[in-house]
């Protein structure tokens, strides 16, 4: 019986942290303190719904050599006893007078020299998972040494997926395209958009999802309002533009790509729309490459609609994916970050077909040194149109 | 059609908002700044499962007087503009040079004097969802104004739930319910316990749950190791004890509850661990009363499980709900918190049938004047066996 608790071999977390202990000694870091469900997950092999709960912290110190070291509840020792590191050092979470800080700052103490710089992810999308007074008097026990910025050192690993990863991602835009394929079994004409978004998450788990974390979507003549609204009770009716997305997981890596369906016959404006989103899309597949920087894909992408005739909508055209629904780089006018090999992210143009009426489109891909390669399955062509 | 984007009208949104502002002059706070999904939801009523992006930052600051003011990604005006507050601030999100930071700056320059304190909530079970830096920029940006603690004044008015949200949350435990009733249809010897996770947040969804934020469980000869790992492929078989937890959300609103089943004919000595768990929870129903305090009820369960010969089972035994899947306070030795009539929580009670064999058993319920009331149907005093 496969134990699903480790997800991969020991030898691909020894891998990510001997490329997370180069990026540390180029920056000067003595250790990199990580907080986050994905961080911890991506070191340990530690995964767990049980983050849910905002009542624990969980803290993993990476040191300049060796292993990471686990501080955590007590909780959590059994399930992290089965992943691949040794040292494990537990309390009994949550307490209200030391919840962790003291366990945490003698280990921090241990492994860092005095002079030593502590790094923790603190730029852009990132956040740490500890309440900001523990975060202060953890601080001040360690002194003199620093907390520093991590961000980049954790970022430029994780951002580039390994073979073993991207199989995961590919594994799970399979459960999402065998779910999207069943969207004219359940909604059509008459159904409530509510229901539609439940039947689409069951499908999402009938067809391998171990969970759905993130199901959107809009529905509304010639178009949406938005995106991230959750499903009201309007039936869906005739000239509709239904789009469903979804960030479901599968053994802790997401997909996240959308599809849009037309009720009953597609009206010419949102054909363009949906014939300019591909031609973007294909624009994209075309001519990206590494090197390139976050924001000439969203020129690309961009530029790729003006000439369709298109209003580019606002907002990014696109992100990384992987162990959260959303990574950095954003594909923005304003992101820098260079595009790698190994790097897996979302194609997500945006047009304004009218006021307030909007069609996004999303596509998720791998970055091989020759161009991108689909892990989703390529959307239709031509606007799926549900008769009835 | 009903607009669920608001789920309440907006008077329930202005009395929060006034139990928040009298609970800051008591406190001497100028504003709070509030930046998780569960408070932001509180205090405006935006509801969406695009927080599962942890991409942009979104803020919410309310002032000593008048209503909370949105500081918010532009992606989230469409849904916000929806909601019953006016003041409505947005930006192009990510912004890798200032992601928000200088905008709330200056709301929070605008309505708090120089001399003022800014609560956040940063004590036990909290976070801050923004990142570090753009924190520690945001302080020197609105010196000589200071961040102090805002937990309590947050807390307190949070911990006490209207008779709407109770109303919500009966309605997830009521879908939980019917979910648990099902699990003989699809947990029986052979089926794998991946599978049985997947059924059952299929029912789940189909018994009316908007979305499934979390289901944990396990599975084990006479008793279970832990709580809190993925199910592995493993088959069912007889003399298995199989339990399910489920924080299902409808509404914005969870239940936090579990069931054991026997598959096959349990054991003597899992049917008294589950008949000492059930005793236990009936003498916190009988004596529980507003006034006492979280480790009272932690001493009611423990010792009445001492009673029943059981060996009380590590961790806490019990905790608030509504918002997330657990809220403070924790049913814990230490946990001081005062019990009040409105809150709701969890009765908790665990054991340790033997070596690494535990069982847990779960209510939710809401602390009325006289006592605890049921949200949760009463789990069968026998342990239900599944016999094939």
């Amino acid at each position: 019986m496969p134990d699903r608790s480790l997800i991969f071999p020991a030898e691909e977390y020894r891998c990510r942290v001997m490329a997370l202990q180069s990026q540390m000694r180029r920056r000067q870091l003595d250790a990199l303190l990580l907080t986050t469900p994905a961080d911890v997950f991506y070191t340990t092999g530690f995964l767990t719904r049980f983050w849910e709960s905002p009542a624990r912290p969980w803290f993993v110190v990476l040191p300049a050599t060796g292993e990471p070291v686990a501080v955590i509840p007590a909780i959590g020792a059994e399930l992290m006893g089965r992943c691949w590191i040794s040292d494990i050092r537990t309390w009994n979470a949550p307490d209200p007078v030391d919840d962790g800080v003291s366990l945490l700052a003698d280990t921090l103490i241990s492994l860092v020299p005095a002079s030593g710089r502590i790094g923790i992810p603190m730029g852009l999308e990132s956040h740490l998972r500890m309440p900001v007074a523990d975060f202060l008097r953890l601080q001040s026990l360690i002194a003199p040494r620093r907390i520093a910025d991590g961000t980049d050192a954790v970022y430029r690993v994780r951002e580039i997926k390994s073979e073993a990863e991207i199989e995961k991602i590919r594994a799970t835009c399979a459960v999402a395209d065998a779910a999207f394929e069943r969207v004219p079994e359940f909604a059509h004409h008459g159904v409530p958009l509510s229901r539609v978004f439940r039947d689409f998450q069951v499908a999402l788990l009938q067809e391998g999802a171990d969970w759905v974390s993130y199901v959107a979507g809009g529905a509304g003549q010639g178009g949406y309002g938005d995106v991230i609204s959750p499903a009201d009770d309007r039936p869906l009716q005739a000239g509709d533009v239904l789009m469903l997305d979804t960030g479901a997981v599968r053994e802790g890596y997401f997909c996240d790509f959308d599809r849009n369906f037309a009720i009953g016959r597609a009206a010419d404006d949102v054909r363009r729309a949906h014939a300019s989103l591909h031609a973007a899309t294909d624009a994209a597949l075309a001519s990206l490459h590494p090197g390139m920087l976050a924001r000439d894909l969203h020129r690309i992408l961009s530029e790729a609609l003006v000439r369709q005739g298109a209003v580019v909508g606002g907002g990014r055209l696109g992100h990384g994916l992987g162990l959260t629904l959303t990574e950095w780089p954003s594909v923005t006018p304003l992101d820098t970050t260079e595009l790698r090999e190994g790097m897996v992210l979302t194609l997500e143009p945006g047009v304004e077909i009218a006021q307030g009426r909007i069609m996004v489109h999303e596509e998720n891909v791998v970055l091989r040194a020759e161009g991108p390669e689909l892990l989703s399955r390529r959307a239709p062509t031509e606007l799926p149109e549900i008769m009835e």
